[in-house]
């Protein structure tokens, strides 16, 4: 992954540690409970949109692995059929 | 989307449909709850297979569209950037 | 369960059983991947609509059956302990 | 809420807080996309797990408000439609 990409998952992440904070100073001050649960949604989705920049990366990399391939042959080049079970192994995990 | 792929999602489809009917007849019976939710998440989790299979099918024609148009054009292909995009489009929608 | 609470969760049912046969008519006319995960996510929606319906009354039901037994002991009535546990389990399985 | 509750939330946070730290650190060590997204899993089902929890808690003093009242009135007691409204908008909003 280039750096610029771990930079920005990074980020989300660290947000996302702040948030699940938040969800702590919420339940030591005894907030309402649907008020926490309200948090709590925000958090998931988070967390998802971390999961689909993260799947989103990978697949790009296989793709251009995979085109790098074509023609001169590269370390990292995957044949068709290794990307295609990488990409479905990739998308189904997303989704568990 | 080649036939073959639109027959194996059609019989995902099938049985997700005779799954619903499942929890109608329980719910009709008086079904024990926590016995109905359990067929629930049976369904949630067949609903997820089935979008995991069908971005599957169309993140690989989007790829191999793009391939296809390297060296000799071809009306579906699409460039990097466009692949990209879509890809991106369609992880993130898998998740909402 | 009463009968028309049984009625309305078949009526949700009847409608998510029509959901997923309109996307069998999206898959099998070819309708455009992003467009068939749209749908996709309406019946994930439809189908925690239900799950929560269900819950309630199931829930409801337990805390009426439990006020019921207090004074005068009654078939369905539960212990604190039983209401708890049954709750507890309830709520665990509707988000499996 | 009492305070034994309140921390064991606090120590599922806690816990959850280090699970996000422990996916930092996969980013940044550049671990394998499939693995990290095995633990963003994890992440996802201790946040339902906590969810599920502080729900129960929040339920079950409802119930107990509500028992409370009937022949002793007492500040905190909830009629049971009260009650139920409670619950209804407690269990859909775990599941958005």
């Amino acid at each position: 992954m280039i750096e610029a990409e771990t930079k920005a998952l990074d980020r989300r992440l660290a947000r996302l540690e702040g948030q699940v904070r938040g969800l702590r100073r919420m339940v030591g001050e005894g907030a309402y409970c649907v008020d926490v649960l309200h948090q709590v949604s925000a958090v998931r989705s988070a967390l998802d949109q971390f999961a689909a920049a993260l799947a989103t990366n990978h697949v790009r990399h296989c793709i251009a692995g995979h085109s790098a391939g074509e023609g001169h042959p590269h370390a990292k080049a995957m044949s068709e059929d290794e990307l295609f079970d990488e990409l479905k192994g990739t998308l189904s995990k997303l989704l568990k």
